[in-house]
């Protein structure tokens, strides 16, 4: 998304939790997707960010997810908690395990937080960021519909199924990972077509499940790795799926209702599952501070191919999120008509989505 | 390798402790290297097997690993233990762990082991697939010296810092994923050199930093997905080393000792670290075990490519470990060779590797 009306992030933050509180949602759940679709927009993964709000716009008009949730929390174990979403938004239970988990990891060291009745949750970087700025190391692990070949498959099975991991390091922006385990994003795919560009070989394949550069025809996505070390990829893929559905007791991939609909009405019940770890339980802090110092440093400065700079997980996206905190958020073109559309029928504020 | 003596796995076993042992080994240290490179070669994973059993014992006569090293085990808090490895093996220190973790997480729902002061600890797998066969989830992570690219990398940055995570099956073999983070395991390339074969494209450069297909060329490297996705792979590795070594006080890739030496006598002070999962706190048992059996069955089941099937993670190695426990495992010659040297220098019992 190179080109598109630049609106200031504090802005459409207002506009993403003006227009779900409109469509009914509770305060605190609007609150918590705003700030999860805006914060994901800021650094860059823009599949992920506001582009979702029309999306959650149908869900909770349909019903699928629930406006004003009764969300509880169980602890299990002292270091164990289910969260259960009442089939609310997946960003509200997802910050509130996250707290939860740091809650407990600070006492115990470590915490498992899962999320049952959840939703889509977003961006799985947003909620270990929460961890990582409140000091605490996070893993968060979520499973989809399917997109994305098995190994050796010829039909979809797996959904994108991300795995993020998120550090603090102190000065700095956290260390941050946050990645689908299929090849590419299923947007990177839509990006393809709107620039009639071919997608690049080994990416996708056909509705028969045959190999295709041609994004139109693309029916899904091989696991990361392509043809020839796919097996990692799903293995990966494989290992969401366990710990999101068969931990949770919630749905795996083939067996969760499509994202995209045509049902909005019936809640999808997914499993999220999150790791906080408290690294003064198993380092003293100075040394854990010098430790991923040292790395991120000798990282960086590690020799780059001409051209090129190594960089460290998140620094892409923490460049960004400097861009757009400063110029404003790109709202493509044809998202920013859909937004004075939505903006239109709730009768919000159209000059929340106006350019800086 | 497809060739080779096959031998009993009982005798093998046997060997290779009675080498260790002879080479001043303390009894329970040896058997723990043993059980890890003889279940190891069993699961078809040559590269971690018993081919390392002559790289261990120079590291212990050189004195890099300690013969008989006072392993201590500090509960820090209700879900955390560092177990401090005193230079002895990492397999027994991984075992040690994971019973750790396996005891805590059976009260607290959790358990983060790290551990300090090891060595080199075979494959990950041993180590998660412990837990798994007592009931739990498990996660192991670990990283070692440069061999591999940073992405847009032009010189050996990461190990291979390896992944894996399991999980019990009622009544089948454990879920299995054990995964090197480099774009395939480095031994892979002596095989190439070995068999006169060019390696394929976009799997490692020469000392240059240049794309080689000549395999006694590589110097290092490609992280897991390549030119293209390698960020993902590099940035697997990059959670590995925040893990094994800002985590645990150790040292990051860059900073260790070169596994192959010629120092043979420093200890290498490697991190690692496991988190081990009770699912009884976060779902009935029963539900877990149905869900787990119900996402396997369908992941088999998934449509393949002609000629082909959808395995899950670890199906190869039990069928391999199938066949090895009933025909033996196969020695290649070469090792063969070498472990009769071993026999004959340390005055052990030659028969003990005598084919089947």
């Amino acid at each position: 998304m190179d080109v598109g009306i630049a609106v200031p992030e504090d802005r459409i933050f207002q506009f993403v939790a003006a227009a779900l509180k409109a469509c009914g949602s509770a305060h605190e759940q609007a609150e918590a997707v705003a700030k999860a679709l805006v914060s994901t927009s800021l650094r860059g993964v823009d599949s992920h960010g506001i582009r979702l709000l029309p999306h959650y716009l149908r869900a909770l008009a349909g019903g699928r997810i629930k406006s004003s949730p009764a969300l509880s929390v169980k602890r299990t174990a002292a270091g164990a908690a289910i969260v259960d979403a009442d089939n609310g938004f997946g960003h509200y239970a997802g910050y509130r395990a996250i707290a939860e988990g740091c809650a407990l990891a600070d006492e115990v060291g470590i915490a498992g937080i899962s999320v049952i009745n959840s939703s889509h949750f977003g961006a799985a970087g947003c909620y270990v960021l929460e961890a990582a700025n409140a000091g605490f190391l996070a893993f968060a692990f979520s499973n989809s519909d399917p997109f994305v070949l098995a190994h050796d498959g010829q039909a979809p099975f797996h959904g994108t199924n991300p795995i993020a991991f998120g550090a603090p390091v102190t000065g700095q922006r956290p260390f941050l990972l946050d990645m689908a385990t299929s090849i590419v994003p299923w947007n990177r795919i839509r990006d393809y077509e709107l620039k009639g560009l071919p997608v690049p070989e080994d990416v996708g394949v056909d509705a028969h499940g045959q190999m295709t550069t041609d994004p139109a025809a693309i029916a899904a996505l091989l696991p990361f790795g392509g043809t020839r070390f796919g097996f990692k990829g799903a293995g990966l893929a494989a290992v969401m799926e366990v710990l999101s559905a068969a931990l949770t007791g919630m749905g795996h991939c083939t067996r969760l209702l499509p994202m995209s609909g045509p049902d909005m009405s019936t809640p999808r019940r997914l499993g999220q599952f999150y790791i906080v770890i408290n690294p003064d339980r198993f380092v003293p802090r100075p040394l854990y501070e010098a430790g991923i110092a040292a790395y991120l440093t000798d990282l960086r400065a590690s020799p780059a191919k001409p051209g090129e700079k190594v960089m460290a997980p998140g620094d892409r996206e923490w460049a960004c999120r400097e861009t757009r905190s400063a110029d404003g958020i790109l709202v493509a073109p044809p998202l920013h008509e859909e937004f004075m559309q939505i903006a239109h029928e709730l009768g919000l504020d159209a000059a929340l989505i106006a350019p800086t």
